[in-house]
Formats: structure tokens, sequence, C-alpha cells
């Protein structure tokens, strides 16, 4: 670990970006998703799954009236997953059992969005729904809507499936970007009397739980940095000391005793710095980890961060997609064994890889190690974009790397794989997820200590802190150029990622390599002009992997390639690369020599080389795919 | 239709095998399944699945008992596809609700075992097993031993998930084979009396339902021709006329309103003479299409023949693996889409293949044309040979194209995929549909008319009819050569199937070619040397099946090779066979030259030609594979 070096993300405020690929994203972001997703929490868009997201907090508010006045409530059984119209009272708590966490969610896109561009319409909309969720609240600090509605008793009584801990995190991360973005308390300290509340009644001589899906751990470690208080991050760590001991809490609440194998899903296998592997629900994982990461440096704990170290080495080297998609099996939501990457089975939900963003951040913050940044751009370039559409109206939970829309609709292994995006899910963490990624963009591309300051993505940008004020002016995606205009305050060494996909690149200053970073002393203002050469690229898949024998994905810079049927006809597995062939680029499509199979109609016949046609064959960003209607995908290619 | 030219299988009394190939495989069966099995329908086999089947049928024989002295029975619920230890009272039916079946299908083999080679011993173990069936028959004829126990009232009241229908179609088969064989008609009366119940029962202004799980269909037609009773035939046709009519009979008994979609299952969503294509779970599909074929021939029905003929080009054109496997998916055991052939995810079920042959001899008795012959002999020699293991004790349900053990464990999308044979299964339909199949091999063999003697299969072989007395000797497996010593009582014409496999061959006698037979008058005693050129080959895919671009099987003969880890090592996808492989044949194994890529740890790198070295690649034949322990294994191999 002698790379082990702090740095602290630079926060929104510090940073403006302002670039040609992400300026239409984020203004997509802002000026579509979220005025949508505040619609569709209210069940207000055509079409879409409902959400009944803002109904459950209003019934919630009534409950506490009701409380208020001495009136005893109705109450409702706990006993699902999901609640709708046909399997409950309509009075009781509707949808998912963590449907509050998609307005948290929102509000912390909103924060961030307002941070970076101040709309009186949208901060009224937030306090709106900032009201109504207050008045959910009941007096000791707890907030879910499923127990206040239908049992309050219950409350706390099944940690394991249930997402009162969850949605906490969610609701804790949503106040502190709304209090930054408006200095408006009210969510913040609604958040913090929860918070204490749960402090008071987990941890050492009080009950030794832990959330079934992590996020309570992250959102703990953040409000202790903003308020200081710290038994949020001593309640944080217990959370991951006590997650996995035996006897197993997750036995214990429910009077039962079951084996290690039952609690892979959740990651309570064993205890957190034994885990050497990525298993379980995906999000979950990365949530962990992120959280472990976060304790790891606040107690600056060696073991914990071995643990990590370790986890993060599985994922890069042999559970991640080229997309940067992980959680590779639709059961369970799950990571799956090493080097089980299914094209067309794939789950690779989106919110899973805005979870391995968070992961790599934090731990790009603990040690100097150009991969971290370098999987954080492969998840954001690919998996994470290609979440949303274009219009940021329609959105995809799984990610597949192969579609054939014939086969999601008959095969029923295949149900998951959606061949177009949706407009809103049930089960909706992906949409709101990407809103919050997105609008706090700005977070993910510096990190900076007292003497250095990393560019992790080179994403162009504004930032003024008290070593310098930068301009980065970024054309990475189209030509790979990059330009930084520094008027330097006091010397300080700027570390500028070198993307594992480039072989050449030119600097414009003196540099050292370091653990993938060109270090270089900046001592006066200046200009500093960076070229990375983006080529077209042909990359294979380790043989370990057996779906992708014998194929190829085409790269250019971080975005990975994509062949659709909209360009290339159907039946793309019918397709084939020349061995050398001879790349055009133009307005971010590759145009490639190949050759198209004939078709084969006969189901057995003796072997004999293909007959095949000399074809251009078309690639498109992937994180474009779907958005020409349904129709035939494929990222890798047969060579 | 042309070629529609009516003919009957030859009968195992007909025809004695004796072939270098078979005769270990019948042995097999005649003496350790067969026995083997025996114990396991009483639960005496230590560490199998439990069956439970005898004890229900002795459970079911007190409540006759305590019915006759009248006592009312205790009643159970009827509410669950399997019953066990825990979650149904002791008394009450255990296990699967076709548990019966497997009983019927075990006398079944036990009643052609018989023919072949009579063994006293076992005709009384048979006659022990009848004594028992026989005492838990209602007086009215009724006999399911689940509804027996547990609940009277609800006989034929759910024809769509419980197998009351199915159960009468094994127990009509075995009952026909036992009296084939010994000439006692105990059993054979019982069905009888249940196929009086059952026509009774369904049929035009009485209940107009049909059987969830087909095969009485088959079963009763089978019944006619053993005894002329035309309200057999007749019967069957009724339940291939109402399937599929609107309102859906399993819409009616349920009180319930749904669409065609639900009904795919049980190929009930419409008319059977109106479906083109196998749908739906596939030992039913084979079973329905088998019955469809029988009712086609008995009412010399063109529109139900076509029907049949779509369907099969449906399933030999677009839907069955190299190894005669069919249904390709876990979900429902069924029929996938065109084309949806994966190996590593196939279903394949042993008995789905049996069921092919069924089919195929069905086909073939209606319609010269060697095509039926073709898949017959591809299902046997591959995924129902398969199915068993060497010693006859343990069996694959389920026949893989591509094993990995470690998928099998840690990916539940594969949880069906074994990779050692099972002791026996708690669904146990396999081993004895198995047993019933190769002890009647003989009928699989032959099919005549008055002109002539058509030979499908070439398995040596002794037969003496009307014609002549022929012994085929047969090394149609190790040599590909086949001699007919015919002794001539009338002039016939000898019609030999090409095999589909065989480009090259010399018959001693002048022929002609018809439809894939080859034609041959014979007019007096005389001898017929065939050799058909048996060479190892190269078979390609359709590349409308994705799983299989740029892969190749190897063939020699009627049998599928394969490749397995423990004959090449670990990671057989990195295993490449020569463009133009020199091939050395021995003892039933080929050795390849081909070449083994280098492990590439790196998960995703800029492509070069894959890092290779020469070696010799092992391939065994597809039904021995997994003899030597848990193991990888293909059955395709990059080229």
């Amino acid at each position: 670990m002698n790379s082990k070096e702090f740095s602290n993300h630079l926060k929104i405020n510090d940073v403006k970006i302002n670039d040609p690929f992400w300026n239409k994203i984020t203004e997509v972001v802002r000026t579509n998703v979220i005025p949508y997703q505040y619609l569709a929490l209210q069940d207000k868009i055509d079409g879409a799954d409902k959400s009944y997201c803002i109904e459950n907090f209003i019934k919630a508010g009534k409950v506490i009236e009701k409380l208020k006045k001495g009136i005893e409530p109705e109450k409702f059984p706990v006993d699902k997953w999901e609640y709708n119209e046909n399997n409950c009272d309509k009075n009781a708590f509707h949808g998912w059992v963590f449907q509050d966490s998609d307005a948290y969610k929102w509000l912390e896109a909103v924060g961030y969005s307002l941070q970076n561009h101040y709309d009186k319409t949208l901060e009224e909309k937030a306090n709106e729904y900032i009201d109504i969720i207050c008045k959910a609240q009941l007096d000791n600090g707890y907030l879910d809507t499923l127990y206040i509605i239908n049992d309050r008793d219950k409350a706390f009584s099944n940690l394991k499936d249930y997402h009162e801990l969850y949605c906490f995190g969610h609701m804790a991360e949503g106040a502190l970007s709304i209090y930054n973005a408006t200095g408006n308390r009210k969510l913040l300290d609604a958040a913090c009397r929860f918070a204490d509340l749960i402090c008071d009644t987990f941890g050492e001589n009080k009950i030794k739980g832990y959330p079934g899906h992590e996020i309570a751990e992250m959102a703990l470690v953040k409000l202790y940095h903003q308020t200081g208080k710290k038994e949020y991050l001593e309640t944080a760590k217990f959370f991951i000391d006590e997650r996995g001991k035996r006897p197993y809490y997750f036995d214990t609440e429910r009077g039962v005793e079951s084996t290690a194998d039952n609690y892979h899903y959740n990651q309570a296998h064993i205890p957190p710095r034994k885990q050497k592997e990525a298993v379980g629900h995906a999000v979950r994982g990365v949530y962990l980890y992120s959280a472990m990461a976060d304790i790891a440096r606040a107690y600056n704990d060696d073991g914990l961060f071995d643990a990590c170290k370790s986890i993060w080495n599985n994922i890069e080297n042999k559970k991640m997609y080229i997309t940067g998609g992980i959680g590779s099996t639709v059961d369970g939501e799950a990571f799956s064994f090493d080097y089980d990457l299914p094209n067309d089975l794939a789950y690779a939900e989106t919110c899973a890889s805005i979870g391995l963003i968070f992961f790599a951040r934090r731990m790009a913050e603990i040690e100097i190690n150009a991969h971290y940044g370098d999987v954080m751009e492969r998840a954001l370039y690919n998996t994470v974009l290609s979440g949303m559409s274009e219009d940021g109206k329609s959105f995809f939970y799984v990610n597949p790397l192969e579609v054939l829309p014939e086969a999601s609709k008959l095969d029923s292994r295949k149900r998951h794989i959606k061949p177009v995006r949706q407009k809103w899910f049930s089960c909706a963490c992906c949409p709101p997820n990407l809103a919050r990624l997105i609008s706090s963009l700005n977070e993910y591309i510096y990190t900076e200590n007292d003497n250095t300051l990393f560019v992790n993505q080179y994403i162009g940008t504004e930032l003024e802190n008290s070593k310098a004020h930068i301009v980065l002016t970024s054309y990475y995606i189209e030509s790979g150029n990059v330009t930084f205009k520094i008027n330097c305050k006091k010397p300080f060494t700027l570390a500028l990622r070198i993307p594992s996909w480039c072989d050449e690149y030119k600097i414009s200053e003196k540099f050292d390599i370091k653990n993938g970073y060109a270090f270089i002393e900046i001592k006066e203002s200046k200009n500093i002009f960076i070229q990375f050469k983006a080529e077209v690229k042909l990359i294979k898949c380790s043989n370990r992997v057996r779906a992708n024998i014998g194929k190829v994905a085409v790269t250019r810079g971080p975005l990975v390639y994509c062949i659709e049927e909209a360009d290339n006809g159907k039946n793309l597995q019918m397709l084939r690369l020349s061995a050398t062939p001879h790349f055009k680029y133009e307005n971010g499509i590759i145009l490639a020599d190949g050759f198209r199979e004939k078709e084969d109609d006969i189901l057995y016949s003796e072997y004999t080389s293909p007959n095949i046609k000399e074809c251009t064959i078309k690639f498109i960003p992937y994180y474009h795919w779907g958005n020409r209607g349904e129709n035939e995908m494929s990222v890798y290619i047969k060579i």
C-alpha cells in the first residue's frame, strides 16, 4: 500500500461543467429527467408503471395527524415486497417496500441540479415534497411510510428484507444535497432526527442489527462529515463490524437458523473485513464496499482497506463487463462466479454501475491508482449513460450486451432484458439514481489534497480553489484533445490520469508517471495541452469468458461501441469483422469493413467455410443503443 | 403427400436383437435398470430421492378396503404438485401428482423385457406390483392414488394440472405390454375398466375436457387396437378434437378466463389441427403429436396429418439439437422459439427425445420419408442413450450440450444442468421411460406393409414373418457394414433407409432411391452386403443458431461426439480444431489435431490473434459423457 495517499473529491460548487459531450446530457437531466420524475413520483405519467411514492407520504402524514389527535389508525399487514391495488387495502401502503427512497433520490438530484443551475420553480417543487415528507415523520424521528401507514409496532422487525435503513440512507443523502443547495435545513433536521433514533436503537448493548440493503452506512458517514456528530460515524462502523457475525442477526430476528449460503445475497455471509470476492446483489454489494472504504479511511483501518482492495480486484479483473456493467445474473440481481459474463443474459443493472462509481471514487480518495478512474470512466460512459434515452424520458434498468427482441418476448430466461427503454418502473431505483449521479457529475472529476490536484475524468470544467483557477477545455470524446488553462495561486502538483485505453499521448509539460497518473509540477500560471490519441480499437475478452471466444468488441476512447439491426440488418451474429479491419470514424460513428455470412437454412450440415460477402459494418456508441425502436444489438462481434 | 403409404412396425416377438453395440445396453437395462427400478419404486435405494410410488398404491388399497367395509376414509388436501414428509400428513399421498405412472412404466418395460428374455422371478415381481395396483382401483374403474387416498370427490376436477388421465395412459400401455408378455389379463382388465369410465365421462354431451398432460390419447388408440373397442378410438379422437377449443375447458373447470398464452404449455392454445409449430412442454408436445398421427392415420385425416407434418418440420428444422434433444428451455421444460438452441442452458429432457421417437415412428408408418428414421436414430444414439450411465444405475433427466460443473453449482440459471447422472429423481419420469424404450427397441427397427419391409434402424436382428426369415448382422456403429441374410418366402420389396449422415455407400444389389430409402426387389433368398461409409465428420449448425457461430460438432455415423475435461483438461472453450483436421478413429474414440489457446488472464486487452499451441483433442461419444465423475463437457468446439 505504498501508493496510499488520501485526497478528497471537489464539490459541486467548486467545479462548473462546460463540456461539448456532457452539456446536452446534463441539460436533458435538468430539463427533462428531473421534471419527468417529479410527475412520475405522483403517478402523473400516462402509460408508466405506478410509483405511489408521494401518495404514500401523504397517507403517512394523515396517520401522523390522527396520532396527534389521539386517534389510533387502522393497521394493515406488513408481509409483501410489493403492494398494489390487487393485493392490499386502498388505504394501505402501495408500491415496493423501498418506495420512499425514490423521492429522496429525486430530491438529491434536485439539490445537485440547483447547485449547478438555480431554478426557483424547481426549488419550490422540492420544498413541496419536503413538506409532504416531513409531515410523515413520527415524533421519535422514525420515517418509513410502509410501517407508519401499515403497522408502526413492526418497525425495525425485519431488517433483512425491509428497507427502513435503506430509505433512511437515501433520505440523509437527499437532505444533505438540498441543504447544500438551498440552505433549507428542514429535511436535514428530519434526517438527523431519524439518524439519532437509529444510533439510539442499534449498537453495542442495543439491537445488534444491520441493514439488509446497505446504504445507511455511507449516508451516516456523510452526515457525520456535515454535522461532526461522532455517533453517526460510530454507528456506520458498528453496522460494518456487526455484519456477517454469527449467530446471524438476520437469523435471530426471524427465529431461524441458516447457513452462510443464505446471506451471500446481502453480503452478510461473513464479516466484511474477511470478504475477498464480490458476491450477492450487486447494488447492495457496491453500496457496502463504498461504506467499507469510508470506514477504512475514517479509521485508517488497513485490514478493512485490504478487504476493499481484494473485492475491487475481483470486480475489475473477473466480474465486470467491458461496459462497466456488474452483477451478471438476474437471479438475485447478483454477481455471478468469476468470468461468468454472458452477453445475452446479462443483468448489469444501471444502479450497480452507479454504485461502482461511488466505490471507485472512495478508493481513489484513499490510494493513488488510475484503475479507479478507469473503471469509473468505463461505467459512466457506457452502462450508466445507456440507462437513459436521448430525451431523458425512458430508462434501462438492465443493460445487456446482446439483444434479440424475439428472445426477450419468447424466452422467459430473458424476460429481464428489455429491447427498448421503459417509461418508468414500479421498482424505479435506476432512473432517479441516474439523475442524482449525472446532476453531481462535477464531484467525480477531481480529487485533491494539500499538494496535489488529481484529474480523474476529462470533462470540460472551470474550477477555483486555493491552488489555482483552472479551465479544462475538453474534446476528450471527439479527438482526445484536452487543454488546461491554469492561473496558479501557489505551487502544486497536477496529477493526470492516463486513460487505460490510451497507448499514445502527448503532454506539453514535463511529467513523471506513477500509478497510472502523469504528475506535473505547477509553479506558475500556464496552459497545458494534452493529446490522448483516440483510435478505434479491437478489444478481446479473456478466453476464460466463454461467451466471447472468437469475438471482439470495438472501442474508441472510453466508449464501447455496438452494432444494431437498424444499421446492419437482422442476424447480427452473421456479421464478422476483417481480421485487420480498416476503420472510418465520423461524427461518433465507426464504419469497418467486414463480412456477412449467407443465411444458412439447413440446421445441421457438413462443415464448409462460411459463405461470406464483403460488407461495411456500422458501429454506434453502446450508450446510444435502443434509441431507434426495438431491434437486435450486440457489443461483441465475430472476428 | 404423394409419399403417403401406410406401414406397421414389427412387434417385439417378431424381432430378436443380437447386435454388438446394443447387446450390452439392452442387457444393462434387463439386469440392472429394471431390478434397480423395482427397488427404487419401493424406496429401497440408499441415497436416492424417494419415489413413494408403491407406498401410494398400498395406501390407496387400504382406502378401498375401508370403503368395502363401509368405513369413510379420512380426507387430505389436493392442492400441491409434490407431496412429501414436510408438507402433508403421513397417511396422505406422497410424491408428485403423476407418481403412479412410474410403476406403470416399469411394468411396461418388464413386459417388453419378458418378451425378449423370459425370467420367472421378474414375472413374479411384476405380478406382485400388479396385485398391489389392482387393489387400489375403485369399483367404477377409477384408479389414481392421489385422489383415492386424499379426496375421491375431487376426481377429474383439475384436468389441467393433475395427472389422472396421464396415469391412465401409462397404466394402459403397461397393461398391454404385460399382457402381451405373460398373458396375464389382470392389469389389462383393470385398464379397460378405467378406460370405460373415461369414455363414459368424457365426450359429446358429457364432460368436454381433455388431458393436461397428453398420453391417454395414444394409449386409448393402442387399447382400441388390442380390444377392437371403437369407443376407445373415438374418445382419443374426441380429446384431440376438443383440445384448444374456446372457451377453454381448462378455463371452464377453474372458473377463470385466460388467453392462448396460458395454454401453449399444454399445447391447448389452439386446436391441434391448426397447430403448425411445436410449443410448450416438450414431452407433452411429442405425446400429443404422436396421438395426432395415430388419429390422422386411423381416420385417414389429411388435415390432421398436415398439422403433424408442419409440427414435425418445425422440430426437425428449427427446434432440435444435433443430439436429437428437444425442448431447449428449462422454463416449462419447453420448446423455445425457432433456432433458440443454447448449449449450456439446454433442457433436452430424456423423455422428450423418447417421445420424439414415438412421434417419428408413427410418422414413418404413415409416410415414406427417411427423415423420420434419421431423427429417430439421432435421438436414440445420443440423447436417449446419454440418459443412462454405463452401469444403468444413474440417469440424466436433462441433456445439455455444454457443461461447466462450477456453473451448475453457482449459477442458478443452470441449476437444472447436472454435471453427473443422478441415482433417482423425485420426479422420475425419465429412467423408467428409458427402460421401456430400450426394452422395446425391437419395435423401432422395421415397419412393413403387404409389399414392403422398411428398415429404419440398422440394429442386428433376426426376424421371421410372412415375407422372409431375415438375419441382419450389423457393424453399423463400428464400421458401417451391414449384412442381410434373407430366406425369401415370397417376393417383396426391401426398403433400406440411407442414413442422412452417409454420403457414400455400397449395396450389393440393384436399388432405386425414393424418399431417402433404397428400394430393392427381393425375389429369392440371398445375402445383401451394405457398406455405409462411416467417416468422422465436422458438422456445422445453421448460423441462425447464435450459440454455435464459429463452432463445429464432430460426428461419426449416427454418433455425435463431445470433448470432456477428463481427456482434454479444463477450459474446453480454449480448444480449437484445425480447419482441416486429421482424424484418428480407434475403439470408438476420435483423436484430432487442434490447438489450445494460452489462458488469458487479463479481462480486456487489445485484440491480437490468440496465442495457441498445437495439441491433440480427444472426442468420445456424447452418450458416454459424464461417466468419469464431474467434469467439463462440450459438444461444439471452435474451428
